[in-house]
């Protein structure tokens, strides 16, 4: 059979278009989840396997092994499997599964450090080779960042800056290997090389023309890389399993040589699903094969590892890899492009039970068919392993039906749009910033510009509003600046071949910055006007505690005030971001997101004028203060809290709003059924106002006790933190607290 | 003694300002040689044993040894000496005299190519290291090249294009090692380095940060060298000695790392003698001993290698590195700048006999006192070793008495300029595509674009002129543009942080271009304007011969109107040059320079209107043709070829404009001292008139014939040959047939 025999439509045959493939020859599915098969014995051997791997990995503080002295590229390494006769799809990083490949392209002292703290040697010539002969990204960073910057990263200002290793973020649309094969790509790149810049060679020009030079190296290298695994990937996928093969081996091509922070394999499902149907209706494979080679393909997925350092897995705790897979989403023509894949991926929760990886994405709209719709809500409530983010909002604000989301809550559009990625300003420590003018609450030191401070013993609100402002104008210049000058030295130093091959010559680049505690600045704006605040001085005179005399409205508890005040610091910050200029001349977007770094900036934070206390985490991404406080916390239930979150206003957060929510079953309902239905009815409702992202966690605190007690009772316990999911155990002991601090809805 | 005990003047003591610490120290001298030493016995010891290992490198086609696998940085190999114990001033390139380093930055091929086809292996490691791992500048140029690029350079249209491995040119002011010592630099630096930029982070921005930290790094690495040999460069120089020492350190640095085509020293002959007549004046060193530092500073210029390919050799002959040292010249207050030392340096051609390198070359002037003016020229005439430059019109047109020449003829302010330099673009060929319609007419490729060609039996001159501006045009955007792009990877994968760090970090940046064939085409316009010129084709109809059937006047023999054709040429080709964006905006410049280049431009140059015969040798840079036809050569003697040349406008072509001479001792006059005296005269009165350059040879074309016949007789013969020196012996057979050919003038 030709590859591309049976398939409809012709624009996608000429130029790279897969939208166009897929529009034209994906069957919806409406159906219920009884067609789902379990899982083969061959997934069953394979993953008793990887259990007993993962055991040894968590044992070693989350290492398998790690190399450390082949630096990592898509050729570097002999073929590794995890029992080779029972891989229906295969590729490993390194040679061996598990092991930790040594990245020095983004730092050599990053790479090296990883080494160290997990007790192996560090290789002197790699060194060597990576500090005199070939700079890398972090050094070119440090090399041209300003005192100031250095500053307001060492006191956390801004914090989680991508200037050590890989930014990540970018999906290369590995589909076009499977549907194109390499040859046609390497030909229509090609073709772009022969049209970039007419004549005059401007620094831009010349950039671009290397870079794609680039890319058509890496599709030379994947070509050499498959045959490794006995694969000729030269010609367009024949079949299902070639299809998942060849999809995946354009995502291990980026793993194997970028490791960022997100390295997400984008939106999949529908597209498969094509050539899986086509192989069953042919009669060539049956289901139980289908979800068997899913099931592999997933498995893979959970293998992803790189090596990282004790304070990367501080900020990002569970070692997430974010290998976000984006499902379902609604067709611009209005079918859904929900799949009987979309069920199986999602049915690998079930044949190889809760996983943080991939980072399973539907992509939720009140108008997907009610069948999957209730699919997805039970597999949420059962495996807290999976978020949701609004396709309906997607879609108007991306102009597109084929986004997939990069990391947790950040829309890209398949391999027209890549990311800067980067990291996120504290508006909380802001707040204080704003107080004292400039000098930190926590260092002491004069950080921000020398403004002058707030003197009196209470807060005046127009006072405040006039210094919070100079100082998010201050924070904004420096943050895009920084961010920067990492993406001039990450193109230059670490860049991403591989991914970028899979996209288009010319991208759409957007500029993700992102805001850290806005639930406690909008807290402390809603307490200075109207909480009365006290202020308490040290011996210099700098304030270092707040006590709001007065009731205050809160964010979280469906106060419009608060919930506006909430908007305004996005929108005012937003402002200040779009005035920059930034790197490539890229579009600035931002985001309401920490990821678990909430606990690690919270500790960076001293005590702030709502009341939240000095050295506690701050709520994570967009959700509501749960800390404990006279004034503060969610008062009002989940809908309160949902309908606060669905105000912040998603066109000036386009990089995502980050929203985590866990609720006691019983809050949910007395049965299983029940509960299902009601947690799917929040869920149309919640997205049909515009919230923007659900992380969905059913559980009880006591759960959490319990396991936070005896971990060994919960090996694979997984759940919702931030934009991610990860195995509670995995946490460290400051996240478990925050996570059980956390408010566990017992009402609707 | 402390180190600036005894020297006059502020300005240069707070801030980096070596011409003015030179202005208000130096002590002008007018007298005659008779105070200079012979060689000490130090100096014969080591000029000895040199000379035993310049014959085994003679052997072995220019290789004495070659390092393979340590890629050579400013402290990648320990100590190396001739003779230590005899040496005053120390510091090899590698650790062993004339051996070559081994430098992959430039590029990988080019680094081990020159292994290769030297007999040496190349090494496994190094080759992977610098393919996969370390891009190379090579590699990023051919990544952003264009087909037309490739095409033009391949069909010789342009030529010598710095892509393959330094493009050097750039003269770092070592003077201010010895001035200052590192510590100050390092700290001026970093003061530079907190203010590039205020707070935008534009790529311009982020660039210069990361290379002003660069230079701060060599400059450690340059403290760390010269721990090597046992110095503590950390403060100025205290004696003489010293002085010359750290300068010769800084530069040192230079070609430790940096593999350029030129490699200058730059102007350090009035500044080391402020430091020789303070000792002197206090008692602490004698004449003798001042001789004996400068001949040993000398000869380690004479010592500077590095590995090249046979394609190199062939385009630049005889191993030329251009360590081009300037000296005497004129201040703007009115004295000259020489002192004793111009003397001194002169005089080691005297005391070690002659040698193409350092590229010697005097800044002239005929206000210079007269006992320098003969000396030089006795010393030109005795040795046919160097080289006069204008220095009237470098004050005049670079507003500085602090010029030096980079390479040849190409003016650049001490520590102020940088130059962007890049190879030629052959206007006779471009003659030959104008008529053609962009055809190579050696390949029959179509490398210009396809204009209308010329197809009449005649050449009409309006036609011509026409297609000739078309192609102009064509050639000055795709060379600059060429250009563009080699800069561009050399800054990004060849920086050269050890010259940069001895220059101000806001520099003046010139882009600089060049011409070749500028005699051969002006001499084809004055044919197909008055010597009714028949075409001859081939059976496609290309035109491949030309006869001029008229007398028309030829440049080099004082015709207005021939060099008027010749001005008009440059004139026109510059304007295009300025036309375009040039990397870094810098400022756009051209010379008339070949180098031993001319010999394979001529070779890839079909036969030209005037009668010039295919394959020939063009004449070098703005020489008047010598090839033998029936209205070709120069009929008229030594003064009207250079009034020719003097009439070309130095303003149009401030990169430099070379000009080759070779006299007749019996053309100068009867006796010694006569021929010195005109010979001076003869060089007062060009420069007076505007001539920019004057490469000075006084021999017979009998004594090159005999030894070309008879090498072994002749080991030490050198001759200038066109903006350097070379020995006679290490001249290709064709280069030496090319030379023999020229016009030897026996008349004035």
């Amino acid at each position: 059979m030709g590859h591309w025999d049976g398939f409809k439509g012709t624009k996608w045959r000429d130029h790279v278009n897969v939208r166009d493939f897929i529009q034209n020859n994906y069957t919806e599915y409406t159906g219920d989840d009884s067609f789902l098969e379990p899982a083969a014995p061959s997934t069953d051997k394979l993953w008793t396997k990887l259990q007993e791997l993962f055991e040894v990995q968590h044992e070693n503080n989350g290492v398998y092994d790690m190399d450390n002295n082949i630096p990592s590229t898509i050729t570097s390494h002999e073929p590794g499997y995890l029992i080779k006769e029972e891989e229906t799809i295969v590729g490993l990083q390194t040679d061996v599964p598990l092991k930790q490949a040594f990245m020095p392209f983004g730092g050599i002292n990053m790479a090296n450090n990883a080494l160290k703290t997990n007790g192996y040697d560090v290789d002197e010539d790699m060194t060597k080779i990576f500090t005199e002969w070939r700079k890398t990204h972090n050094q070119g960073v440090f090399d041209a960042y300003t005192p100031e910057m250095r500053a307001a990263r060492s006191n956390k200002i801004i914090t989680g800056l991508p200037d050590a290793y890989g930014r990540g973020r970018i999906i290369g649309d590995y589909r076009r290997l499977a549907l194109y094969g390499i040859d046609f790509l390497i030909a229509e790149k090609k073709k772009d090389l022969a049209n970039v810049g007419n004549k005059v060679m401007t620094d831009d020009v010349i950039r671009l023309r290397e870079e794609v030079s680039e890319q058509i190296k890496a599709l030379n290298d994947i070509k050499e890389m498959a045959t490794y695994y006995g694969f000729d990937v030269s010609q367009p996928a024949k079949n299902a399993q070639e299809a998942i093969q060849w999809t995946y081996f354009g995502y291990l091509a980026a793993i194997k040589s970028q490791n960022g922070a997100a390295m997400s394999i984008g939106r999949i499902s529908a597209f498969l699903d094509i050539y899986i149907q086509r192989d069953l209706d042919n009669g060539v494979i049956t289901e139980f094969e289908a979800q068997e080679m899913i099931d592999h393909l997933i498995m893979k997925l959970r293998m992803v590892k790189f090596a990282r350092t004790p304070e990367y897995n501080e900020l990002f705790s569970g070692y997430p890899i974010w290998a976000t897979l984006s499902i379902a989403g609604m067709g611009v023509d209005g079918r859904s492009l929900v799949t009987k894949n979309d069920f199986r991926i999602l049915h690998t929760l079930v044949n190889m039970g809760p996983s943080p990886e991939p980072n399973l994405t539907v992509l939720y709209s009140s108008r997907l068919p009610e069948g999957f719709r209730t699919f997805a809500a039970r597999i949420a409530k059962e495996s807290s392993s999976i978020q949701f983010e609004n396709d309906d909002l997607l879609r108007a604000n991306w102009g597109s039906d084929d986004c997939a989301i990069a990391c947790c809550v950040s829309a890209t559009v398949m391999g027209k749009d890549m990311q800067f990625f980067g990291a996120r300003a504290n508006l909380a420590k802001t707040v204080l910033y704003a107080i004292n003018g400039g000098v930190d609450e926590i260092t002491k030191k004069q950080v921000g510009p020398k403004f002058r401070p707030m003197t009196g013993d209470k807060l005046d609100y127009d006072e405040f509003i006039d210094r919070y402002k100079d100082m998010m104008d201050w924070l904004a210049e420096l943050y895009v600046n920084t961010l920067n000058v990492i993406h001039y030295m990450h193109d230059k130093y670490a860049y991403e071949a591989p991914q970028l091959a899979f996209m288009d010559t010319h991208l759409k680049r957007t500029f993700a910055t992102g805001i850290a505690g806005i639930s406690h600045a909008a807290d402390s704006l809603m307490a200075i006007k109207h909480g009365d605040v006290k202020v308490i001085r040290d011996e210099d005179g700098l304030a270092i505690d707040y006590v709001p005399t007065k009731e205050f409205p809160t964010y979280g508890n469906d106060s419009e005030e608060a919930d506006a005040a909430a908007n305004w610091i996005l929108e005012y910050f937003m402002t200040q971001i779009k005035r920059q200029h930034t790197y490539r001349n890229s579009t600035p977007t931002t985001s309401l997101l920490t990821i678990t770094s909430n606990v690690v900036y919270g500790k960076a934070t001293g005590n702030t004028p709502d009341g939240r206390r000095a050295g506690k985490p701050l709520a994570p991404g967009a959700n509501p203060s749960y800390q404990d406080g006279k004034y503060l916390g969610e008062k009002n239930g989940l809908l309160a809290s949902l309908n606060s979150t669905a105000r912040l206003e998603y066109q000036c957060a386009l990089d995502g709003i980050s929203n985590t929510q866990t609720i006691n079953p019983n809050g949910l309902g007395k049965d299983d059924d029940t509960r299902i239905d009601n947690l799917r009815n929040v869920m149309d409702g919640y997205f049909d106002k515009g919230g923007y992202h659900l992380n969905v966690n059913v559980f009880t605190t006591d759960l959490l006790l319990d396991a936070q007690a005896h971990p060994e009772k919960y090996p694979n316990l997984t759940i919702r933190v931030s934009g991610y999911a990860v195995k509670f155990r995995d946490l460290t002991p400051e996240q478990q607290a925050d996570v059980i601090s956390r408010t566990a809805h017992d009402r609707m």
